[in-house]
């Protein structure tokens, strides 16, 4: 018998070893700490020191000048349409919509389609520390194959709506068709479901009592347009003889479920109901500014106790699914409207791209954070380049100096999609010609 | 004798062919043309068969998935503060600069101080695919030697205020030293100099009169910041009876040697009064929103014929010399304001940081657009990633969807800065550890 006590070290799949770690948790920012994953979950976070001396991992990632933060997740997105990216851009909104977006998912949309566009969307967001997105767009089936085959974690949207597209008839068949997809994907640990209803201004009281007796039911959020502009709220006023927001909440829409995306034009009163009926919003600064809608009053919603997430919305309207730059929009917007420079400041702005995010999405349990028991889905930024050099505060470096290309290393679920800057599971051959295709088809239609 | 006329074909430097060429001469962007250099100048700009025919290069670069386009013009920074890059993030303006910036300059500015901190910036901005900046900082003979050791085009600033700093003792002292620099460095074709009077609330109108006098003689720019913040104008209102830019019209100050920096806060009278003036503004919207100064109205000043360019400011308030993200902002800027998704459309904005700036600073005849003469100032940027795909429009996709982080290959006056992305004349280990040394004495200035 010794008397020296040797413990068996743990055998565990990763130990990443980071300068500063993130953990969103609270605002403190570890140094030289690591992150113990096994099983696709998070086991721990401890100084790297002692890490080594208790763990014996099968893989060790050490990132010497980066900061590891949760994977971020993109709150509101129509992941397809990255084939359209820069169709049509520099041109006022109805032409946009109604000039070429419409016409060319009128004579292009199909699953097909939406597999492909959704490829390059997830490649496209990992690659940019994305590890999460909740989208709205047709034929669901396709985005989550897609989503499923790049490893990443997806909300897909039940869309809903009045009009028929090529996907379904009315706003009946389009619920039945997504709620079946559901059914099919129920097992998956990654993909989960939103129910979608476009917007107010295309779907009837009725298709939302629907909805809001299916979200009850299953528990599922509400993922929907509103208030995006002038216009809208103008013809809810004709139509309706209300605004949108006061429309919906008659209906009952109104509560920790909802998911209201732009939120762009509001006065106090919608603001306060915003905040007493606990409702989320994703905020897409530039999609606000490209189609000229006008900006959204976040620093009010975060005074207000609103729980405010971030969304590239989708790339014909951005035009890149691009986190790092609605971070740093969405700070610079925030403190030129207020006039005060420490409005949203760094750590607030990243709680919205993970902690906030997560919790709208009813998923704040599982991801969001760098949390023992969480799942293991996490971004590493390197600051060390020439570009980010001084660095006196990472996370203010996150926000105002890193960008997409910064990320370095990404996992979802403790499954590695992103090492060294380069995507892992990467189909490229084949989604290279896909793309080719889809361009040269768009491209046809887009001439006069 | 033949009666096949074979002509020898020209020996050139260089032949650059790329998938696009924008020369911001006129909006077209040409197909599969290739530009000839030699000796440091545009020579021709030809289809690349008809080049490949006529000229025997040296060096050949081949950019097929590329858009060639002049060099960018950074319009207004402060090089040497990159050194405080995110020193002192989401703060109001006065505790940023009282409080932070000062103190630190006060506690550190030096020669060397503007040496390397020049020099890392001069590198950021390099493989940012900018060519030259216009600054406006101490020790300009310091920025001069980094700059000219980095390849890279500076104008550099002859600053002026009537305080004391540890470089100079008064506005004659300064004005004095600055001239001297200028004189040492006459014959230097890639630095240049601009008269740089602080602002007017540092400079008095008797300084601002042997500037005047100066700017005639020499026939150099007059490079000041100009009605920034609602607070200098009430300031000047206090003091002068008049706000700023009434007092520099009396001045005589206005008029195209003038590049006004910011001009934020003017009304129409102002903005009539910079067009019918023909003054230049150095538009710096990531700064002015950092800082909280407000949203400049260039969407109006354009319609107005005001030459209006780019400019990052210094690290410390933006926190990227990065002109990608500036243009991506200026244009969603101009949209948001105007409620006009065609505002400042992307042609637009790729001339105000090319040829617009060159104007500005005297420099059209040399620099600014692809054009035989012109200096071989230009920058090839890679639209053939993932995260570019698909490209319906190439200038679209320089201000919506290119960073920085894919510029390729920059020139300057014929010369390879960057090479596939990789600074070439990178003296990185030595400028790593100066900055390293910069980094720690000012966090032990930084801690309360």
């Amino acid at each position: 018998m010794s008397h020296i006590r040797t413990t068996t070290p743990q055998v565990i799949d990763l130990l990443i070893d980071a300068r500063w770690i993130a953990t969103v948790e609270s605002d403190l920012v570890l140094t030289n700490h690591a992150v113990a994953v096994d099983q696709g979950r998070i086991l721990a976070i401890l100084p790297s020191g002692e890490a080594h001396a208790r763990f014996s991992p099968g893989k060790q990632v050490n990132l010497q000048d980066h900061i590891l933060i949760p994977g971020l997740i993109n709150l509101h997105t129509h992941a397809a349409m990255t084939l359209m990216r820069g169709l049509a851009d520099d041109l006022p909104l109805m032409d946009w919509l109604q000039k070429h977006i419409w016409p060319a998912e009128a004579a292009h949309m199909s699953a097909q389609f939406v597999y492909d566009g959704t490829r390059l969307a997830c490649a496209e967001m990992l690659k940019g520390g994305i590890t999460c997105f909740n989208d709205m767009y047709f034929y669901p089936e396709a985005a989550a194959a897609a989503a499923s085959e790049a490893g990443m974690r997806a909300m897909l949207g039940i869309i809903a709506l009045e009009f028929p597209t090529p996907y379904a008839s009315d706003a009946d068949d389009y619920l039945n068709k997504g709620l079946a997809v559901r059914e099919a994907w129920l097992k998956d640990p990654l993909i989960g479901f939103c129910l979608a209803p476009h917007a107010p201004y295309t779907v009837s009281d009725s298709t939302f009592d629907r909805i809001l007796t299916l979200s009850e039911q299953m528990n599922l959020p509400v993922h929907c347009h509103i208030h995006e502009t002038r216009q809208e709220i103008e013809d809810s006023l004709t139509q309706h003889q209300r605004r949108p927001l006061e429309r919906l909440h008659q209906l009952g829409q109104l509560g920790p479920n909802f998911i209201g995306v732009h939120a762009v034009h509001l006065d106090d009163n919608e603001l306060q109901l915003l905040a007493s009926t606990g409702c989320n919003i994703a905020h897409c600064p530039t999609s606000n500014l490209k189609l000229a809608s006008g900006f959204a009053p976040v620093a009010r919603m975060r005074q207000l106790g609103i729980n405010v997430g971030l969304g590239t919305d989708g790339a014909a309207s951005n035009n890149r699914l691009d986190l790092f730059g609605e971070m740093r929009l969405a700070s610079l917007l925030a403190k030129g409207l207020t006039g005060d420079a420490s409005a949203l400041p760094a750590h607030e702005i990243l709680r919205m791209v993970t902690l906030n995010a997560a919790n709208a999405l009813g998923l704040g349990k599982e991801i969001g954070s760098i949390s023992p028991g969480k799942s293991a889905d996490l971004c590493a930024v390197d600051l060390g380049s020439l570009e980010m050099r001084p660095c006196f505060d990472p996370v203010s470096h996150l926000v105002n100096v890193a960008g997409r290309d910064s990320v370095s290393h990404v996992w979802v679920a403790g499954k590695c999609c992103v090492e060294h800057k380069t995507l892992l599971k990467n189909n490229q051959n084949n989604l290279d010609s896909a793309i080719a295709l889809w361009q040269n088809a768009l491209e046809v239609c887009r001439l006069p």
